[in-house]
């Protein structure tokens, strides 16, 4: 019988959690400070930042939506970044992708504080994931998720063969390294790989993000593998749902995320729960 | 038949092309810089700084040995660097490692200057090298000269199965993400790694560097496999071996590269070839 990892459950906790570490915050006389910027009207990422703030607000951060036109200029932003990182009430500073044309990504997250980059993807602070020299730094929200999933449910991690289907730099590069750091023996799998199977079939954890709707399917993997589903697709029918076709999958794996209510409230409570460690570590 | 991959000839062209980069930056009036600082008299490191400096000397550069004693502080190492970082003669500043244990590396390597990290262990630019963004930057020497070997001998890396067994910081981590980067199927193998065999006898390119003599074994790779040595160890008749058996692995495998004369050549020849990209990408 397949267990149904719960992340909207397990999410809750997490924000209850965070919540309290709030609280013992506020008594120090410190209010976590999420700042959020939007760029454009891009309908998906209207939400998104939407709802980040609205659940920084509901866990009693200070939050601050700053929203620019599409048509700022390079200039224009990074300025409000560099405004956010001297505000010492804002520890954390999130970005929201995707950007317009004329904007330089990388310069956007390479001008974000350090110490203030909530989504863990400035060069510096990835190295230290990579270095792994038991310092504090953020890593990306949706791999720490995951590792939180599998750690809540008890799902070990070290010695274990992994395989990550997609190598992006918000999911597949740090879930690697989290992961190595945890000891798996870790495949990463991409377009460019000519053998998938002969990884998937020995896999004891298979973590797909590629944003391909029913991609995995029960014949790639074998029995009682961990199946974590990082994608989010739109079926013909309008429908949100994962690279992994579930009920096929979930046939033969051991544990499943579902989509939606899988790995997705995990990210944003992690967002919560990283504002508050770095509201934290700058008080140390 | 085993190919052998010559280090120690490709490492001299490499030289030759370095030498000819120096003149060209000369004939404007640059000449590249290298400090090299050693703390303390490790005997290895006495000798690996001398032929670092040996090396620039003969090439054109200008090169400095800076030596400090072992009971250096930690003030006093930091204060030396950004020294070499302000001065505009110095493009590639490296600190030999092991450092006494009053010194704490990760401050070492982030008081280095990006622009300067000939070594290519600075976060920032470890970061760059996972993000692969097509920017410029420097990169750990062995990995860099491990991937320009294989370019010469023109050995497809793209789609090819890769294992590298050992996960460090100067060697497996970053040759893991040249490989990926080069859309190579990699999987990095450690101590905790409970299939080796799995992934060993399936793939395509086998890459050691653990410090342990003669660890690879005919009978651990499939025919035909590629076999790149990094490892540096002394038997007990007092002789340089690799972690590779390479009279047994030669039997199995089709290229190998020996040690000495493999990768040893082509670390020393990348860090030379690397303050020269330092010095370019500098006046650029």
């Amino acid at each position: 019988m397949v267990k149904i990892l719960n992340g909207k459950k397990l999410a809750q906790q997490l924000n209850e959690h965070t919540a309290q570490r709030v609280a013992n915050l506020k008594a120090k006389g410190i209010v976590p400070g999420l700042a959020v910027v939007l760029v454009g009207e891009d309908p998906a990422s209207m939400i998104y930042t939407r709802n980040k703030a609205r659940q920084a607000d509901k866990l009693g951060f200070k939050s601050i939506l700053k929203k620019m036109p599409s048509t700022v200029t390079q200039d224009e932003l990074l300025a409000t970044i560099r405004q956010l990182n001297a505000d010492p009430c804002i520890h954390g500073i999130l970005v929201q992708e995707p950007l317009p044309d004329q904007i330089n990504q990388s310069a956007v997250i390479e001008t974000i504080s350090p110490e203030k980059d909530v989504d863990g993807f400035n060069p510096i602070n990835v190295g230290k994931l990579y270095a792994n020299d038991g310092r504090h730094f953020p890593v990306a929200c949706t791999p720490r998720g995951v590792m939180t999933m599998l750690e809540q449910y008890q799902i070990p991690v070290a010695g274990k063969d992994v395989v990550i289907i997609g190598r992006s730099r918000l999911v597949g590069k740090p879930l690697q390294a989290l992961m190595i750091n945890q000891n798996a023996t870790v495949t990463m799998l991409h377009h460019a790989s000519t053998d998938a199977e002969y990884y998937l079939k020995h896999a004891d954890i298979v973590v797909v993000g590629i944003g391909k709707a029913n991609f995995l399917h029960a014949s790639d993997i074998k029995n009682g593998a961990v199946v974590i589903d990082v994608g989010i697709n739109r079926d013909e029918q309008g429908h949100l749902v994962g690279d992994v076709d579930f009920d096929d999958v979930s046939s033969v794996a051991s544990a499943i995320t579902p989509v939606p209510g899988g790995v997705g409230p995990m990210t944003i409570a992690t967002l919560m729960q990283q504002t508050v460690d770095l509201a934290e570590w700058s008080n140390q």
